[in-house]
C-alpha cells in the first residue's frame, strides 16, 4: 500500500457517512496506547479501500490475511453497533469462513438473524473508494433494520 | 477409553432413541471407506460418554481437542436433522468456540435462530451415559421445534 492520502487520496474523498464514523471509531476502540491517535481517519481505513488493479493481483488461494479478518468483523461491528443506535436491538456477530476464503457472516439479535451474507473471496474483501464502503455499510445496516421491522418480536425474543 | 461394550457397557444400556439413531447415522455417513461397517452402535457413540471420574481428570485449558470439536459438530447435526424431520425447518449449524472453551453455537433456519446454546468447558463434552446423551439430544430438538413454532415466518423466511 503506498497510499498517501493527504496528496492523492487514493480511494477519493471521505464522504460525511455515519457509517464511516462508527467504523473509524470501532477502531480507534482498539488502539490501547493511542498510538493511531495522530492518524486521520482515512488512513485509518486505507486498507479497506481496494483499487481494481490492486483486486487483479491479489491471489485468492491459500488462508485468508488475519488482518483482513480483522478488518471484515469491524466492518460488521461498525453495522451491529449503528443497527444498535437506529433501532436499539443488539446484535452480536457469527461467522464461518473457510480456509478458501468463501463463507456465511451473520448479526444476531435475540432469536432473529438480523443480516446474513455469504461471501466469497473474502481475500478480496475491500472497496474502490471510501464512497462505496461507506455505502455497503450503509446498505447492510438498513437490510438490518428492515429485519428487525419485519421480526420485531423474535429480534426481542 | 476402556469401554468394552458388550460386557459391562460404560454409559449404559443404549436407550431407544430417534436421537441417538439420527446421530449414529450422522457419523455413520461419514464413513467413506466402510471401516466402522462392523462397529456396533454403542462403540461408535462411546466417546460421547465421559463418566464423572474422567470428567474430573480432564484438563480444560489448552485448545479444545479438535476431535471432540467434531463430536459437538456432530451433535448439534444430528439435533438439525431431527428438526427437519419433525418440522420440515432447515437449520444450518454456526458456532464460535474460543480456545479457553467457552462460546455459542447456533442452528439457524430462515431468519431464525432456532437453537442457541453458549457452552463452557466444552473440554468436557459429553455424558455420564447412554440415556443422558440421548435426553440432551432430544431436548435440544424440542427446544427447536418450538422456537418454529413460535416464529414460523421467521424460519420460513
Amino acid at each position: 500500500m503506498t497510499a498517501s492520502p493527504e496528496t492523492a487520496p487514493r480511494g477519493g474523498e471521505m464522504p460525511a457517512s455515519e457509517f464511516l464514523k462508527q467504523l473509524v471509531a470501532v477502531i480507534r476502540a482498539e488502539d490501547s496506547y493511542g498510538s493511531w491517535e495522530g492518524k486521520p481517519d482515512a488512513e485509518l481505513l486505507e486498507e479497506f479501500i481496494v483499487t481494481p488493479e490492486e483486486r487483479r493481483e491479489m491471489p485468492i488461494i491459500g488462508d485468508p490475511d488475519p488482518d483482513l479478518l480483522w478488518r471484515v468483523e469491524k466492518f460488521y461491528d461498525a453495522v451491529a453497533l449503528l443497527l444498535e443506535k437506529r433501532t436499539g436491538a443488539m446484535a452480536a456477530q457469527m461467522s464461518k469462513i473457510h480456509h478458501e476464503g468463501f463463507g456465511r457472516i451473520v448479526l444476531l439479535s435475540g432469536r432473529l438473524i438480523v443480516l446474513s451474507r455469504h461471501v466469497r473471496d473474502i481475500h478480496r474483501f475491500g472497496y474502490t473508494s471510501y464512497a462505496k464502503l461507506a455505502e455497503a455499510g450503509e446498505k447492510a445496516t438498513q437490510d438490518a433494520a428492515d429485519m428487525v421491522a419485519r421480526f420485531p418480536e423474535a429480534a426481542q425474543a
